[in-house]
């Protein structure tokens, strides 16, 4: 088993004796993975041994160096201007990346973001913009950078020549009880991200029911090791801890966070999405080194909101990749599905749950995400929320509005939807929106 | 992945977190596996789960009691003697079980002994056995049942119907770093050993440089592991801890080692390998119920040796299976390999090590093991020792007799050879041969 001057079984020993590889033995492991000389069943005991005994901090960058050069990695050293992505962990309504990125676009920076699908009871970015008619996330390489250096944005899937290694990996994970493990995570999201040639990242770190780290000290430990591993790269990262325990803005669901993402590009939207996305942008700028000001970053973010700068650099985005632009002034072109049923409160008080967890997982059943990996997802259904945290509410009041097509879906959706809020007499205390940063 | 109403990936992930399976689903994974439902990746990653979390008490039973019935289980109900079998954990010089099986059935018990090659630098008694001219150790199922009920006694391989999982888990195991684990080691072990329908065991488990347990606390670990999983079998199981940090005997090689054991038989033999017999005999005769009474015991033993019953019925197995008897009387018929070579003592002094370890892989590289295991063993090979620990040496005198064919493998056996004997002027504490006992 295995080839060269190394055995994969002494390798696997000594990280199951709580050793330490070198990162040319980590480099030819993934080597191997990724050309089939090493084959699954060794790699799936080596990773259950990583899972409990982990990578050390000098493990980790190699093994995601490794990873990252599995595949292509692009190269946009010819893009004049600076280029920054951001990446979530994943949560419920998280429709930020949307309104962000062409408001740091059309700030100066450019953006070659690529996204992933809904994962679970979390919503996910290409989902989202697929709910735009004729809206295409899988780009070519070509057409990518040719969008790129036009626009300085584009809005992508993950290209299948890119880090093929993570790709193989994350499926052996998935079904060998290998998943939750930080250096794992980590590496896997930052080989995507570094193999996009940035220059700087700003990662938001969901904490809460709603997020797959429930725990904030994991999710503290998770975001350092990712900026670790950025810093021993050379690409500036940073990353903000931000509450998932309930959701984000108002809207859960593809058209409807497609909607609400629209109109935090004209200057509404609900005030948490519309501080977390000024303050992920500020990130960005100063990362990009558009300023060193956070004050002033904030006022470019806000004036290319206020001039429709980045309203009409998305429009432009989507025309280049064949959706309907008209999106941004019309609403009906986004699917909704036709029937309504509405959540309520049982009793008088004060909200002091809204559980991201149990509105993620009653939207998936909804048809909002995927259940099985071939599922086909419904873009006009979705949950938008009138209640959250900290709300008083009168009993019979709408908690929330569902948008359904299929009464067997609402009714798989329903002990969900009816665990999703706790209320009480007593007013709740204040949980701040982001919770740490981790630089 | 998996079927039925358990999940190999949720079982993975409970072992992983410490948690504890029921019988029901340790069960369904052998099944799955042994059906091939569960691939070796969740495999490979669950073992691995089991080797950094161990399993209790209360999982390895059902276990080893779901590797046994992987495949055929033996029925010797219809004969009417207690079945009795011995297992050591393997050494440099171990030929015990060749005199102890004839001593033991010559005292009326019906011995089913099924034993191993030799894997890595340890012999095995199939390896020595077939020293014997035409000795043949694999026996069909029918053949096996016929000498056992003619005579009580039969020296043979596995059976490739018996306890199928156990060759796949253990192949798997070697392939992915899993091998050193007591509860895997223990299941492994005693799912071949139930499987006979034996009514007693006795295991000598080896501890020393020459053993695959180098410690005693890890030895003593594994001797109350497998007493236990005996005693939730309902099959009586004594443990003795043996030292394995010199060989046992001066012979090491597998015609040699045939030899020693003859001479064993015959009354003879060196008082290390006869006090081993003799100790291990004793255990089987009072498991297997012939008295309860150890001298009693003992004295039977040395009865059917001294009247020469032992040897004669080692003689009629050896026809029973088609080798040549005459090996008990003439020496000649067994291979030696034609050149000698003496390794010498390089100062005056008392022996302090004598390295088991050293001196099975110097036998090993002469051509007496496998260094791959479609390697053909050459039984002539052999070291003969002259001195061991405790002996005073002078300057020049012979340590041990190489028997070699080949320069060539002489040389690569001359490192170990070199580094194996330690002479100081000090004299040695005396180190028991028997460690400790578990029952």
């Amino acid at each position: 088993m295995g080839t060269g001057h190394h055995s994969m079984n002494s390798l696997i020993q000594r990280k199951r004796d709580g050793g330490t590889l070198t990162g040319d033995e980590l480099k030819w492991i993934i080597a191997g993975y990724t050309d089939n000389t090493i084959p699954d069943y060794q790699m799936s005991a080596f990773l259950m041994a990583v899972f409990l005994n982990g990578f050390s901090a000098a493990e980790l960058s190699p093994w995601t160096e490794a990873m990252l050069h599995s595949g292509d990695v692009l190269d946009f050293s010819h893009i004049g201007r600076p280029k920054v992505d951001k990446h979530s962990t994943g949560g419920v309504g998280d429709k930020i990346s949307i309104p962000l990125a062409p408001m740091v676009a059309a700030c100066g920076l450019a953006v070659p973001m690529m996204s992933g699908r809904g994962l679970g009871h979390t919503g996910g970015t290409l989902d989202k913009l697929e709910s735009i008619p004729g809206f295409r996330v899988e780009l070519d390489p070509n057409e990518f950078t040719s969008i790129l250096e036009r626009l300085g944005l584009v809005l992508a899937g993950q290209s299948l020549t890119l880090v093929p290694a993570d790709r193989r990996i994350y499926a052996l994970r998935d079904a060998t009880g290998t998943v939750e493990s930080i250096p794992l995570i980590s590496s896997s999201i930052m080989s995507k991200k570094l193999a996009e040639d940035i220059d700087g990242l700003v990662l938001d770190v969901k904490v809460g029911s709603g997020a797959f780290m429930k725990d904030l000290d994991r999710a503290r430990e998770l975001a350092r090791t990712m900026v670790g591993i950025g810093a021993a790269h050379n690409t500036r990262v940073s990353a903000i801890l931000t509450d998932m325990d309930q959701p984000l803005g108002v809207e859960i669901g593809n058209a409807n966070e497609l909607q609400e993402s629209i109109d935090v590009l004209r200057g509404g939207g609900p005030s948490d999405v519309v501080e977390l996305t000024y303050r992920l942008g500020v990130e960005m700028l100063l990362l990009g080194g558009i300023t060193d000001d956070p004050t002033d970053a904030r006022a470019r973010l806000e004036r290319v909101v206020d001039n429709g700068a980045a309203l009409e650099l998305f429009g432009a985005v989507i025309e280049a990749q064949d959706g309907d632009p008209r999106v941004l002034e019309d609403r009906s072109i986004l699917d909704r599905a036709p029937l309504r049923h509405e959540i309520r409160a049982d009793r008088d008080g004060v909200v002091r749950r809204c559980d991201a967890l149990e509105l993620g997982v009653a939207s998936v059943r909804l048809g909002g995400g995927r259940e099985q990996k071939e599922d086909i997802v419904d873009a006009g259904v979705g949950i938008t929320l009138a209640a959250k945290r900290g709300d008083r509410v009168s009993s019979g009041d709408v908690l929330a509005t569902i948008s359904y097509r299929d009464e067997a879906r609402l009714a798989a959706a329903m002990p969900y939807l009816d665990r999703a809020w706790d209320i009480h007499d007593e007013p709740v205390d204040d949980v701040p929106l982001v919770i740490d940063e981790v630089r």
